[in-house]
C-alpha cells in the first residue's frame, strides 16, 4: 500500500522553511509498511490543492494533509477536499460550542473567523485535537483515505498517534520490515552499481537504494515481508553475494560514518593517531573530533599550510621541499613521520595536495593529492587525482585518508622500507 | 510568472532526507520575480514523474527538475521528461566521449553504464557540468520550459548559475530586483529581529528576511520596482537605519562569509594568523581555508586535543594547566601565545571548550568555550556558554573566535597588560 503527503501552506514555498511533518509521518507510514512515493507543498491556492487531492487519490490508497486548517482566509484545506472529493462542507454547531468553551478557558472572546474550523466534509470522521483549535478529518473514499492533519508539528504528531494510527493498522496489511545499511568508500558510484547490481536487480523485495556523496557510498536494502524471520532471510539472501563483491571496500554494516568506524578500530587497538594537513587545513582533524569520544585516540596535530610551517613544525626538510616540491610523495612521507615523531602517536596520517583555486603545475595539478601514513612499522603514501572545486578536492581527501588508516589498522596496506624514527 | 520544483529520487522520500536543492533555487527564482507554487519529490518511477512533469507544464511556465540524472537504471529522469513531452531521446557520442575523457584524467576506467548519461532529449539544449559526469538539459516547450539539473548540490548550483540564469533573464517579463544582503553575528536571531522589525515593518516593499543558521545571521531586503533607481531608493530607505541600529555586529554589505571578511581583513593589513585548536579540532583551521588563497594570510597551526599536546606543541606549562584545568581563560591565552611564538604569526587565535557528550565540571561544564588572541600589543581571552550539540557548540565557537580576530583587527578589543614574547 502506497502513501502521498501533501503539506499546505505558502510559507513553505519560501527559501527558507522545509516541510519537516512529512520526514515524522513518512517514518510512521514505513513502520506499518505503507512506502510514501510522493510529497508535495502546494500554497494556499483551493483549486490547485484540490487537484493535488484528486491526482494522488487516482494513485494511492492514503493521501496525508498537513496545514490550512486554521481559521483563516488562507487556510484552504477544508474546502479544497470537499471540492476534490465532490462532497459538502457540514457546519457542526457543537464544533463551534467546543471552540467557544476553549476560548473561554483562555479568558478571551473568539473571533467570528474561528467558526470556519467548526465545518466537517460530509461523511469525515472528526479527529479531535486536543492540543490546538483545528480538529483533523477522516475521509474515506472509494478504498482509499483522505486524513486532514493540523501542521504544527506537535498538534500533528499527538493526532496522527492516538487518531490515525490505530485506523491505519485496520487497513493496511501486516507486514515486518528490516533494514540494512551498508557504507562503501573508494570507487565511483558508477563501479559500485555496475558491481552490485547483477545480485540487487534480481531482487524487487527487498528494495536496495544506493546513495553517493563526498566520496562516500551509501547502500540500503529494505525487505517487506510477512514476519520478521522472512524478512530477516530475504535479506541475507541478499546481502551475503554484497558482501563478498564489495570485500573489503564495505567499511560499516550498520550505517556508522568513516570517522566513527576508524576511531572504533583505533580504540579497540588502544591506538592513537595524530594528522598534519596542508591542503585540508584541519578538516580531517575536524572530522576525527566530530565522533564523541575522539579524545579516547586523537591526539591532536599540525595545520602546516605553508611551506615555512612544514620545516618548523614538522622538520620537512628545505633541500627536499625544494627538489621534490610541497605536494609529491616524499613531503607527504615526510610529514607523517615529522608528526608522529613529534606526537607519538601510534599512526600519523598526512596530507599535501592541490586544492584550488590555483591551477598547480605539471607536477602536481589541480586535484592532485598525496596521502601519508606512517607508524612504527614504516611509511605508505597513497596519490589519487580528484577532479571538483576546492570542497570536493578536500572532502574527497579527507575520506582518502581516513580510509588509508581502516587499511592500514586492518592488515590491508603494507608499509614500506621501514624508517628509523629520528629527532 | 510561475514555478515549479520538482525533486527526484526515492531517497528524498525517507524518513531521514529532506530536498534542499528547493530552497536554493526558489531563492534564485524570487530575485527573478518569479514565485514558485508548487515542490515535489517523486520517487524513482518513470511513469509517476512523467505525469507529474506533464501537469506541471500545464500549469506553469518553468518547470525545474534536480536529481536522477545518473548513470543507474534508478535515474529516470532523462527518460520521464521524454515521456513527458512526447520526445525521442537521442544519443550525442561526443557526450560519452567527454565522459570517457573525465573517467582518463582520474585514471580510471568508465563503466559501460555511463553512457545512458550521453542521451539528450530531442530538441534541448545541452547544460554542460564542469563539476559532475551528469550534464543539464534545457527544453522548451509550447511557451513554457523544462530544466534537467543534476542532484549533487554542488552542481546543481553551478550549473543553475552559470547556464539557467542567463536564460532565465531572457524569458521572465523584466522587473527591476535589487537586494541588499547583510550578515550579523554574535547576537540571538529573536534579539535581532526585535531591534529592526521597527524599521522593516513598516515597508512591504522591500521584503525582509532573516535566516539564522551556525551562530550567524542573515538579513535580505529584496526591492522589486519598475526602475533600479527606485528600487535602490526603496532599498537604502530601509537599509540606513538598519545599518545604524546593527553598528559593528554587521560584518557584511554584500554576504560574505565570515572567514572571507576576516581574510580580507588580514589581506590589507599584511597580517597573518595562526590557531591552536582543542574542542574544535581542525574546524577553525578548516574554516579559514576554505577561502580560495587563503595562504595569503593563513600559516598553518596546532591541533591540541589532549593536554600533552598542549605542553608539547605549545609549551602550556603542566602547573597551569593542573591549575585552571584545560578549559580556562589561562589555558586559553597559553595557547594563543604559544602558537603566536611558533609560527611567528602576526595573530594567533586559541580555542579550549566542552563540546561534549561528556558533562564537564562545575567550573567548566558543558558548552563552556574560551577563545583566546594574542598579537604584538597583548592578549585578550573571550568566553561563551554556548547550548546545544557537539556540533553546534564546535560550529559556533569557531563563528567566535572568527569574529573576535575581526573585532581586534578593526580596534574593537583592547587586549590585555601586554606579554613579553618569550620563548
Amino acid at each position: 500500500m502506497d502513501a502521498e503527503i501533501i503539506a499546505v501552506g505558502s510559507e513553505m514555498l519560501t527559501r527558507e522553511r522545509v516541510d519537516t511533518n512529512s520526514l515524522y509521518l513518512t517514518g510512521e507510514l514505513n513502520n506499518l509498511g505503507v512506502e510514501v512515493v510522493t510529497k508535495c507543498v502546494i500554497g494556499d491556492d483551493r483549486d490547485r490543492l484540490a487537484d493535488a487531492v484528486r491526482r494522488a487519490l487516482s494513485r494511492t490508497g492514503i493521501v496525508l494533509l498537513s496545514g490550512g486548517l486554521g481559521p483563516t482566509e488562507d487556510d484552504v484545506t477544508r474546502e479544497a477536499v470537499a471540492q476534490a472529493l465532490d462532497r459538502k462542507l457540514v457546519f457542526h454547531p457543537e464544533i463551534a460550542d467546543a471552540l467557544e468553551q476553549r476560548f473561554l478557558l483562555m479568558k478571551r472572546k473568539m473571533a467570528e473567523v474561528n467558526k470556519r474550523q467548526a465545518f466537517v466534509i460530509q461523511g469525515a470522521d472528526l479527529l479531535p485535537n486536543d492540543r490546538g483549535t483545528a480538529p483533523g478529518q477522516w475521509v474515506e473514499e472509494s478504498g482509499g483515505v483522505v486524513v486532514l492533519l493540523p501542521g504544527p508539528p506537535h498538534e500533528l504528531k499527538a493526532m496522527f498517534e492516538r487518531q490515525c494510527l490505530p485506523r491505519l493498522t485496520r487497513i493496511v496489511p501486516k507486514q515486518a520490515i528490516r533494514t540494512i545499511f551498508f557504507r562503501v568508500t573508494g570507487m565511483p558510484e558508477s563501479d559500485l552499481d555496475q558491481l552490485i547490481a547483477p545480485v540487487y536487480k534480481k531482487y524487487e523485495n527487498p528494495v536496495t537504494t544506493i546513495l553517493a556523496a563526498n566520496g562516500d557510498l551509501q547502500i540500503h536494502l529494505r525487505a517487506r515481508c510477512a514476519t520478521e524471520a522472512e524478512a530477516d532471510a530475504l535479506l541475507a539472501e541478499v546481502a551475503g553475494p554484497i558482501e563478498l563483491l564489495l570485500g573489503d571496500r564495505l567499511y560499516s554494516r550498520n550505517g556508522s560514518p568513516l570517522e566513527v568506524v576508524v576511531g572504533d578500530l583505533l580504540r579497540k587497538n588502544h591506538a592513537t593517531v595524530s594528522v598534519a594537513e596542508s591542503c585540508t587545513g584541519g578538516m580531517l582533524g575536524e572530522r576525527f573530533t566530530s565522533a564523541p569520544g575522539s579524545s579516547d585516540y586523537f591526539v591532536g596535530g599540525f595545520i602546516t599550510y605553508s611551506n615555512k610551517m612544514k620545516m618548523e613544525l614538522l622538520g620537512v626538510s628545505p633541500e627536499m621541499l625544494e627538489e621534490f616540491g610541497a605536494v609529491s610523495k616524499e613531503t607527504a612521507e615526510a610529514m607523517a613521520l615529522g608528526a608522529r615523531r613529534r606526537t607519538n602517536s601510534t599512526y600519523a596520517l598526512s596530507v599535501t595536495g592541490v586544492a584550488g583555486p590555483d591551477a598547480g603545475t605539471k607536477a602536481a595539478p589541480l586535484g592532485a593529492v598525496y596521502v601519508g601514513i606512517a607508524d612504527a612499522a614504516g611509511t605508505y603514501v597513497a596519490h589519487r587525482q580528484f577532479i571538483g572545486d576546492r570542497q570536493r578536492i578536500r572532502v574527497f581527501t579527507t575520506q582518502m585518508a581516513l580510509d588509508l588508516l581502516r587499511r592500514r589498522i586492518t592488515g590491508r596496506v603494507h608499509v614500506d622500507s621501514p624508517k628509523p624514527i629520528v629527532g
